[in-house]
């Protein structure tokens, strides 16, 4: 299994790992012209799938989870989409067979750079080949018909799980039924693009770094903490914040005496969750999916973003954006549904005014809950 | 001079020098309790003060720049804020003696971490004591004392000028007839907190920062141009990015072909104004300058905001805020002028319509000329 040599494979019980058997000799063939010689892909599934094998919803995530998107009988450990996936909630395990893979180019299971270079036998580091979000879409293609799904009910994402989304609808028109794309976009722009350069930059300054051809125990750690607080203050909004930090100090015995360190709880709560992330996720996997939705721009699927996006074939959209998203703000929400619209699909827009920023989607059950599951009441009706 | 012996002094022909002189046995001392044994301020200055000593204003600068806000006769280089003073300008030097001081912790000619030490010969270095917005204040306070201006015309200020402005007058009540405040706060936020924060930790994080005690040679440059890149990304907006770059590539021959190195031309952007501010920026000097606006807290000055605040007199403020300003939200804006006339000042609020986000004061000459022209012209009816 190819997570045995990996350091952080963030795996459950309940995480099963497939090497795609239905590639070309060739291997997995990516967007942008490389190849990799083997696919391993660690995924959960949820549910039943019917004898008809019609009731399949895949679920594309972010750029940091992992396949563990809900609490199973394997593993009661709850999700990082535990409020959302489930018997009765909105994607409804009762009804639906539901698939989440950890993301190509990931570390949680799935090939990405901290996995061992077949060819080689060395880890690929920082020669792994170009991943986009195209390749994420093509990836969960071929795992689904593995698990003899040839069409999907539904496929299911937020941030850059929602261009996955999109993307497996373009590259495969017609074999999905509903799409629902949550906090995504039809292309990156400046100040997204900005903020995750600088965050990759952060990481390749870091001195162990070393282009990506680090050894376990010397990983860039420090580019990795700052890189992540850089994607923490991005993923937020300013209002929640005030609300829950204000000016509150971090209390005097738990600081340091020098100059410059951290002073106030907001300092304090960046540390915190940076920590708990750098010992968890690979920094090459981290500079591959951040690359990946820069280059994430509909209108490489034709000659713009709407002959692009006419490519797309569904029975109906959902697209939803957050009120307070600085990353994937509102603007561009209504472009994707209006471009949906321009170009024929039905789509169904909603904005929801919560005050959790581009996190939304991981933290407001009471807002996301029932817009997803209309939507897909709906789609069986 | 102390210039002299520092690294960064961007000075002109018409920058001045001036060691005061009218400090205690004990020096000058600050706000958090640490004191200097000599304080030099490089300051530069339009107009001529009139006999009565009753047409001077005093400009406090954000966080970079110099003294140098305009050219003159000695310099005619173009200012940092150039369109807005001079003769017939909005900041009229044919009525007004106008002096800017490069802040107190700066480098480019007063006393800052980058100066020696004269009880050591060494510079300060991370030695140097905390500098808070209300030092910065009381240094102008100090130099216009020196200059023969027993009270001020007005005291204008952007950002963390602003914050001095209103600082200034907190300190000594009374001996400021006008205020103006653009983009400044009462306190700063959790938000801006953590990005400041993060900028300074990312300069810390430099191997060669070494606590402040770095030498020329061996400055923290890597840390100290990405943190400018955080900084630049916070100071402007997306829709002007939007409109600028787009997703523009850098041509092909100007890249290099390592992975994850840069492509788009909005991280072009970013490298050339980073790199142009690095080579002439004291990495300590951003350090305290960052905290000090992390510090500022109009409720120290009372028990709250609203008592703190009560301890302006001043004949009439102005409070400038920008709608698509990230980092000092117009909600701050809209704030500061709220709090001010809740407390008994007579207060005139604009919110100026401009794409340039935090920076707009420095570009946006169409928006800010009229309202500042107004309210000075006004001072003199």
């Amino acid at each position: 299994m190819a997570d045995e040599e990996n350091a952080y494979s963030y795996t459950t019980r309940a995480t099963q790992h497939l090497t795609l058997d239905n590639l070309d000799d060739s291997g997995f063939k990516m967007w942008r012209g490389e190849s990799l010689p083997e696919l391993t892909l660690a995924y959960e599934c949820w549910g039943e799938l019917s004898d008809a094998a019609d009731n399949a919803i895949m679920i594309f995530c972010g750029l940091s989870p992992s396949a563990h998107a809900a609490s199973s009988a394997q593993d009661t450990s709850p999700g990082w989409w535990e409020y959302m996936i489930g018997p009765g909630k909105a994607i409804d395990t009762d009804r639906f067979f539901v698939v989440c893979a950890n993301s190509l180019g990931g570390c949680y299971g799935s090939t990405g750079p901290s996995s061992i270079n077949p060819e080689t036998g060395q880890k690929y580091g920082g020669d792994f080949p170009d991943v986009t979000v195209e390749d994420i879409a093509s990836a969960g293609y071929y795992l689904m018909r593995e698990l003899g799904v040839e069409h999907l009910h539904a496929a299911v994402g937020s941030s850059m799980g929602g261009m996955a989304s999109i993307a497996y609808a373009l590259q495969y028109p017609g074999e999905i039924d509903y799409l629902v794309s949550i906090s995504a976009a039809t292309q990156a722009l400046p100040l997204t693009i900005a903020l995750r350069s600088l965050q990759r930059e952060i990481i390749r300054s870091d001195p162990n770094w070393k282009r990506g051809q680090y050894g376990d125990d010397n990983r860039p750690l420090i580019g990795m903490s700052l890189a992540r607080k850089l994607g923490l203050v991005s993923y937020r909004a300013a209002d929640e914040w005030n609300s829950k930090f204000d000016r509150s100090r971090i209390s005097p015995e738990k600081r340091s005496d020098q100059r410059f360190s951290h002073e106030f709880e907001i300092e304090n709560y960046l540390e915190y969750n940076a920590q708990k992330f750098v010992t968890s996720f690979d920094p090459n996997s981290y500079l591959y999916l951040s690359r990946a939705m820069d280059w994430f721009d509909i209108s490489e699927h034709g000659d713009s973003i709407a002959t692009g996006m006419s490519k797309l074939d569904v029975t109906r959209a959902l697209v939803v954006g957050v009120t307070t998203d600085i990353l994937f703000p509102l603007r561009q929400q209504r472009e994707v549904a209006k471009v949906m619209r321009d170009t024929g699909t039905d789509v169904e827009y909603v904005e929801i005014d919560s005050v959790n920023g581009h996190d939304a989607f991981l933290i407001d059950d009471t807002h996301f809950t029932p817009v997803v599951k209309k939507f897909l009441d709906e789609s069986l009706d």
